[in-house]
C-alpha cells in the first residue's frame, strides 16, 4: 500500500460485539446467540408488499435530500403521536438509518475539540463517531444500583466550557433503562443552562416492555430549540435491513442536515422510504405481537435471573438486559468467549459498552423464551464455576 | 437557537442544480427538463421482483459491514468483466451509493490539510466532501480544445508535498470525456511516481455511448496498491432510488472502509443489495435498451448542436453533453433561470462544476430525443438573442 490511511483510521476499533458475533456463527446452529441486536422478527408482509409496489409504480429513482415529504408529512403525526414533539415538515431530515442521523448531526455540530457527553454503558458507536470528527468523548457513569439512570448534577460537573453536546440514549441500549418525565425534563434544563445541543437517541421510543412505564422524549421540554431528537424504523418495525432514520431537529438545523445528505449519502433509499410509510400506516398487529413477544421474554429473563441467583437490573424497554459477571472475575470479553466455548452460548460483552460496561454482560430478548432461559442457566453456571475456580474450590 | 452548528456547516454551499431543479419543478409540465441527473428509465422489472423475493425471503435483517458476500462474489466477477480490475471479495465494501463510497474514502484517507487534485469541470460534490473532511481541493483545469481530457505534465505541476488523492473521473461528469487507456495509464504512472492515492470515480463505466470507444478503468494499470476504484449500480442499472455503490480497494484499506461503516451508516440496505444481485445476474436487454436510446438521443443532440451553430464536445460516455453559452455574455447561472424563464428548458448552470465550468451549461440526455432536440434548439435561439442584445443590435 502506498501512504497511509487518515490518522484518523487508526483510532478505529473492531466492535468485540463482531468477535463474538463472528466467534459464534463459526460454532453453527447449537450456539445459543443471545448477543444479536436486532429483532427477531422479519419486516412484516404488508410492509414488503407496499415496497413493491411502490417500485412497479416507478418509485425507484432519487429522492429529495432529506426525505420524501410523503414520509415526513407521516412522521410529523407520529412524532406528535409517540414522542409528543410538534416537528413541522422542514424539521424533519429522514437518513439511511438512525446511525448516519447519528453522524450526520455530530458532523454538522462539532469543531474539533468539542466535548460530546456520553453515557457509559451505552452504545459504542457514539463513542466512535465522536472521535472520528475530532470531537471528545466524556463518559457520564450509569449505576446499576441507580437503575442505570443518571444523575443530573453529577453530569453537569462533567461540562466544561468545550462541551458542546449532551447525548440522551432512552429506553437505552444496553441497560433496558427508560427515563421518567422529571430526569427528561432536568436534563433539558442542564442543557439549557450550560447551552449544550441535547441529542436523544430514541431509536427504541415504542419498545416498552414494563407494563407502569411510558417513553419520555426530550424535545417536549424543550425551551429555546436545541434538543435534537434520532428516531428510527429498525427496532420498532422489523425493518433493521431497509436503513430509514429520522432526525427532529430545531429548521435552521434540520437545513444544515438536509445539505450535509448531499456529500455523505445523496438521500436515503426511496424504496425503503415506501415501506416506512406503509410501516406508519398499515396494520399495527404485527408491531403488538412483536411487543408482547418481547414482554413475555422479558418475564422469563427475569425469573431465570431470580432462580439462578444472577444480579441483573430488570429492563423497562429496549430488546437489552444487562447481567452481572463480575464475579467471574475474568475480563468480560474472556468471560463471554469462555462461555461460548464451554457452554456455547453468546453474549455482547459489557466493556463494548465502555468502562461502566466491564463486569457485565448484555443478553438480547431476540431470541425465543426457551432460549433465553437455557442461555442465562448456562451463564449462571459458568459464572459459578469461574467464582470457585478464582476462590479455590474449583477441581 | 443554541450555539452554531460546527464551522464546517458554514462552507456548505446548496447545489445550483437545486436551485435550478426547484425553479424548473415550480414551473410545471412544460417545462423541458435537461437539467436531470438522472436514468430516464425505472428500474427493470425483474430487479423489483427480485428485491421483492429477497425480503419475502427473510432478507430484511442487518448485513454484514462492507456488503453481503453473496454480492461481492458478483461483483468480483463484474470488476473483472467491465473494468479488468481483479478484486477478491475483502478488497469490495459495498456502500449505500456510490457518493457515500466516495465520502468515506476520503474519510479513510485525508488527514487535515491533506490537497486533493479534482477536475473542473467536475461533479460538485467531491469539492464539497473534501472541504468538509478537512482536506483542501486543488483544481486542474480540462479544456475543449484538449476533449476535456487532462493533461499530466500540467497535473503534476500542481502536486505538492500535501498532495494525497489524484481524483480522476472516466466516464466524466459533466463533459462526457471518456479517457483513453495510455492517459489512464499516464495517470496512475504520475500517482505512482509522486506517491498519491489514485482515487477513479467509474460510475459511468457501462454508458459508453461512442461507437469506437470503450472504457478504461485506472486499476489494471496498479503498481502498488495505490488506485481505488468507485462504482454504483445507479446510473448503469437505473437504480439511483436504492442507494448502491461499491469500492475496490488494496486490502487494508478496504479494512478500514468496513470498519468505518458501522458508524457512518452500519451497512447498506439488505434489499436494495438483492436487487443489485439481480441486476447483475438477470437478463441484459433492458440495459441494452437503455443504452441505445442514450446513443440515438447523443446523435440527435449532436446533430442539432451542428444544424444551429452551437459548440459542443461530442460525449463518448455519461448521460451528459456541455454546450457553450459564454457568447451569452452572462453568468451562467444567469443564462439558465433566462432560458428557463423566457424559453422554458432547464439546463445546469456550468459553473456548478468548478472555475473551468463558467461559460458552460450542460444537457442531459436522459430526456426523449424530442425534447432534447426542441431544446437545445431554444437555448441557440437565447443564446442568439442574449449575443444580439450584448453587442447592441437587439431590439
Amino acid at each position: 500500500m502506498t501512504r497511509p490511511p487518515a490518522d484518523r483510521a487508526d483510532s478505529l476499533r473492531r466492535s468485540e460485539i463482531r468477535v463474538l458475533f463472528d466467534a459464534a456463527a463459526r460454532l453453527g446452529d447449537d450456539v445459543i446467540r443471545l448477543e444479536v441486536g436486532e429483532p427477531s422478527f422479519t419486516t412484516p408482509a404488508h410492509v414488503i408488499e407496499a415496497a413493491a409496489r411502490a417500485a412497479r409504480d416507478g418509485h425507484t429513482g432519487y429522492g429529495p435530500n432529506g426525505g420524501l415529504l410523503s414520509l415526513r408529512e407521516l412522521l410529523a403525526d407520529k412524532l406528535l403521536g409517540v414522542n409528543r414533539i410538534e416537528a413541522s415538515v422542514d424539521e424533519i431530515v429522514v437518513t439511511p438509518g438512525a446511525m448516519n442521523g447519528l453522524y450526520s448531526v455530530y458532523l454538522a455540530l462539532l469543531d474539533p475539540g468539542d466535548e460530546v457527553l456520553l453515557p457509559t454503558p451505552g452504545f459504542p458507536n457514539m463513542d466512535e463517531m465522536v472521535r472520528l470528527l475530532g470531537g471528545r468523548p466524556v463518559f457520564y457513569r450509569l449505576s446499576a444500583d441507580a437503575g442505570f439512570l443518571p444523575d443530573a448534577a453529577a453530569l453537569e460537573e462533567l461540562v466544561t466550557e468545550r462541551t458542546k453536546v449532551l447525548f440522551v440514549n432512552t429506553p437505552a441500549n444496553p441497560t433496558g433503562a427508560v427515563y421518567p418525565p422529571s430526569l427528561m425534563e432536568g436534563l433539558v434544563e442542564l442543557a439549557a443552562r450550560r447551552d449544550l445541543w441535547l441529542v436523544c437517541d430514541e431509536v427504541y421510543d415504542e419498545m416498552v416492555l414494563s407494563p407502569d412505564c411510558v417513553h419520555t422524549a426530550a424535545g417536549p421540554f424543550d425551551p429555546d430549540g436545541r434538543v435534537v431528537t434520532v428516531c428510527s424504523f429498525s427496532k420498532v418495525y422489523a425493518m433493521t435491513g431497509w436503513r430509514v432514520g429520522y432526525v427532529a431537529a430545531p429548521a435552521a438545523l434540520a437545513d444544515v442536515l438536509r445539505t450535509l445528505q448531499e456529500p455523505l449519502v445523496s438521500c436515503p433509499s426511496t424504496i425503503s422510504q415506501k415501506a416506512a410509510e406503509a410501516a406508519l400506516t398499515g396494520p399495527r398487529a404485527p408491531y403488538e405481537a412483536m411487543l408482547d413477544a418481547y414482554r413475555r421474554r422479558r418475564v422469563v429473563a427475569l425469573e431465570v435471573v431470580e432462580a439462578a441467583g444472577l444480579r441483573a437490573v430488570a429492563p423497562d424497554g429496549t430488546l437489552y438486559m444487562l447481567v452481572d459477571v463480575s464475579d467471574a472475575g475474568l475480563d468480560d470479553l474472556d468471560f463471554a468467549l469462555g462461555l461460548l466455548r464451554s457452554h456455547s452460548v453468546s453474549v455482547a460483552p459489557g466493556s463494548v459498552f465502555g468502562p461502566a460496561g466491564r463486569g457485565w454482560a448484555r443478553i438480547s430478548l431476540a431470541a425465543e423464551s426457551e432460549a433465553i432461559a437455557e442461555g442465562l442457566r448456562r451463564l449462571a453456571k459458568a459464572l459459578h464455576e469461574q467464582e470457585a475456580e478464582r476462590i479455590g474450590i474449583g477441581s
